[in-house]
């Protein structure tokens, strides 16, 4: 009665999704590792004890002995394969963005819609990280108040060449678009954008620091800062009336050594978040089994909501100025 | 081809130990639960979905659709069920102690190896521990010179009335005894011991403090404080030629309110060591199949060190002097 | 030959000078304690053994018996009495602000131009501070690369009634607008101002949110949160091209109780900047004899570039877009 | 009014001391520096504008311009000049060790006994630390129960060739033993010493653990560690019976970069105990004025106390075994 999963993409995402299913979750099987280079698909397959290997996304999908998809192929392929999960009546979890295109995600929650019942999952593992749920139980446990503002810190060791201020809001920046929202249970009304003028450097894009405010009039501060260099670093603090939470580096050991004491960063998100991807790879397993979404998960409305914010953000780095972030209503398969 | 587990004990260990196998290792099924009580072995069955429940525990290691077992039942029984297991020829993962009398942990020795093979794994977990094991890391890479001391500190928040220094070394120690041997690669040779004279509140177990020195001539300090109230919570830090190591507490989120900066303490080992726990019997599943234990792992060698650590450091804390601790030759079996 | 210095102002803020004076400051006499109030003038005098009590400011300050003066009576008395004090050519400490209105600033400045030599030293002791120095000692010393952005966060315990978002910025903000103009070596180019929109609380004062950018092009994130209600504190981080520089809380013990590990938080100011003012008093008394001001130390243009940003804070919040914060030329008195 | 000292010693901490009294003591004169050396003693005095030099020790403390003593020389020569002090009646404070020897600190006391009036202040600096005052507030303010044990950790970056373990305790753990007596507010029974044979870098002292009983009957843990390469680190934790009090390292601010989240340790005492040093200086000057020794400030019998600990701690860490430490009925001089 295991979960045959079929993993779209074996890329580093779809190699860690696939480590995940085979060693960490009871109840689902990797049954299919699906990529364009079917050397690639083969290595992860083999690395994880997959059942088969395939190179056409589409025909993996429909398998039958495919139960449901994890989707980390390129961004740019999301929706489609999203798509083609929705109309086979199959689970999906789709890697972040479920589009970069927000009428791309529109067309994701019609044809949703259409069906009458939720299929897709959109892997914003945030919201299932330890850190991030203690500063959400604060809220929902109103033992600090109402949240008045969040600030939020992303920080990479290095961007590719070529990566502009828009990449990092469209490719960073939906992590925190969403994770900000999800804690505070809100919706976003408009973004600004500042970005430093770094002359010196012209090879590394420039981080950029957003202003939000939500529906509920609570500015919210992104930074996203993907050529940091220092490590792998993700930071927040909630503001409430009477107090805030914040976030300590989850590190384990500290060395001293040198006239230093030393904690150390990793070099990219997989430590950071590993429980988090084992968290919400579970609730997938779950939403498979069950047909019933996790509270926490994110669904294709919140994959809308992230690339709105996305989107306007990107308007407002270019204009310079507030730029109003609009959503639309939202429909009632997508209501709590 | 999942290995089908029997869990003895349905107390919280075992109950922890059946949500693992239920919940996190793809590879292992939770085939039996058996406690003296039925009923508890019936709760813990429906709530990670075993397979049948049992009372006698020697029938459970005997039965034909279990292919190893995990002792969860109280310390007396250890030995007595791991020889069942050995007489077998099935794996089985004890909970530490081996066994609280070390001519018991030496008749396991003397059966295992009578059979020529490894069969035991001892459930000292903190070898699986990330903190300990970046700890140890620093040893392995010699990246600060030689080891000279260890200092570790063990706190619980309560002991049950009538908790002695004795049991808090025969109890709790063993953990520490374990790690510190673990980590510095060595054996000891003396113990000495001391306790806070506290009239006071005589109804609480004062702390034990002792001093190892193992044959490496490295002090190793231990304080095991039962009572201490404030949260379960433990630290170590190994001092090198060079520098030092420390554990940082592993807590997610700080709290600000009513001029205070708040990390929280858990009540109890289970957050802190979630991890450890499953990384240990996801190599026990390992060590089931392939009939090889993982190097971290505990065997029945180092559940004897530990009771006769213990041993000495009860004799210690009554006689007040330093105690020989005396390890007779390891045999063939338990060399690496 | 030790410097005999009036104290203007016998509030929180006029103790705590005399008391430094009293206290802390070889070469220092504190020989006038001077407040419209007899009564609260003779209590600080007597408390700290000052020379003579005094109610008319301006005689204060021209007294024969007075060398140099500090001023620390209300905001709007600053200017004037500090042209009181270059008239006679009396080197003078002013308490932030040199005034609320940038066109006394400029009075100001164009009374010591006039003069041909600075008199004037302005009380942003935050420039003294040591965490303030480390952050501007790595950028000086290029250790981290070229600085990107930075971040500020001041809170407070709690604000007057009829406290307003626009008294966050003339009143508090000004030490943010200092320091990071400081820590930066630049200019503010342009302001933006958010507020969180809370009903709920309406008769405490929100936050304000702002971000300005340099001349060099850097955001600058203040957050000024006037009724915190945890604690006084104060944060800030630095972020250059390969790293970051970030305070931590000056606390020197942490407490473990009741399943928590707590750091306190002073109630107000005066612990956290205790050195800072120490320091910044000590230079002052050098200033005295010397005639030459401090590198570190805040001048009159200091003064005026704070009010400017904070005039152009206010403007931003009320009209809710990106202000302009436009600096004059800098007289050659003020360069360095 | 001033009270005019002479510093007795030019060496390191002789120059500090006077730096203190020059800088940041009004109320206090530096009348004279006197060293063996007169360039040394010239070089100090003209630093920090001492009123005159001298070589001859007896005779500085003869000076009729001369109102109180510091006696900073090398340890041998504490208890003969102390005595000189007490004989002319001028209060001293001097470096710890009183005496290395405890027959010369109890004919120090004798002497003070037979003058009738205390005039010894030993430099016991440490107990004017904010962070022992937070912890020793934590036990007068019975916040957490009786206390049980103490833990104190002493770490150098290095020590010079031909330092032995011996020396650590005669010359380091004074510092220790004065500080957890004073905390505690209790005498020594035992003491029993541990030491790591280290053979593979034989030129260095090794580290000595020490565990002390109280007459209490608490615990108290010493590490000396004058080798530790990787800082100046003092570390402490009382354990009390509903929880600990433990230090911070006092570091302003944390630096991230390659990979690693960085504070430094200084490289001596001096940053760490810089605002202990004043505020002994500071109570020093104000026994010199009233006669009143203050109540956290050491007197010879605290020196006693230490150097008796000292005593036994050598004997045990050659004999090996629970040394008894025997203090004599304490005098009605320094009852309190």
């Amino acid at each position: 009665m295991s979960s045959r999963i079929a993993v779209i993409g074996a890329g580093i995402m779809g190699a860690d999704h696939a480590r995940i299913i085979a060693e960490d979750l009871p109840g689902a099987t990797l049954q299919v590792v699906c990529d364009a280079s079917a050397e690639r698909a083969r290595a992860v397959a083999e690395a994880h004890g997959a059942h088969d290997v395939a190179t056409d996304p589409d025909a993996a999908i429909r398998r039958r002995d495919v139960d449901a998809v994890l989707i980390a192929s390129p961004d740019q392929t999301h929706a489609a394969l999203t798509l083609a999960c929705i109309e086979t009546g199959k689970p999906v979890l789709c890697e972040k963005p479920l589009s970069p295109d927000s009428r791309e995600c529109l067309a994701v929650i019609d044809a949703e819609t259409a069906r009458g019942r939720q299929l897709v999952q959109v892997g914003f593992m945030r919201r299932f990280d330890p850190s991030y749920r203690e500063m959400r139980a604060a809220l929902t446990g109103n033992t600090l108040g109402a949240a008045l503002m969040m600030h939020n810190f992303h920080r990479n060791v290095d961007a590719p060449a070529g990566f502009t201020g828009a990449m990092a809001i469209t490719n960073s920046a939906p992590h925190e678009f969403d994770i900000a929202r999800f804690v505070l249970g809100t919706d976003y009304r408009t973004v600004t954008a500042f970005q430093p003028a770094v002359t010196a450097t012209s090879e590394r894009v420039a981080p950029v620091f957003m202003v939000l405010e939500t529906t509920g009039g609570q500015p919210v501060s992104i930074e996203i800062n993907n050529t940091a260099t220092y490590g792998y670093d993700v930071r927040g603090e909630l503001v409430c009336a009477t107090g805030t939470v914040s976030f300590n580096a989850p590190v384990h050991t500290r060395v001293n050594a040198e006239l230093q004491s030393v904690e150390r960063y990793p070099a990219d998100w997989r430590p950071r978040f590993a429980e988090a991807y084992r968290l919400q790879n579970r609730a997938f397993v779950k939403f498979v089994e069950t047909g019933i979404l996790a509270d926490a998960a994110a669904s294709a409305w919140d994959g809308l909501a992230a690339t709105l914010a996305a989107e306007a953000g990107v308007r407002a780095l270019t204009g310079g100025s507030r730029v109003a972030v609009t959503m639309p209503e939202r429909p009632p398969l997508y209501r709590r």
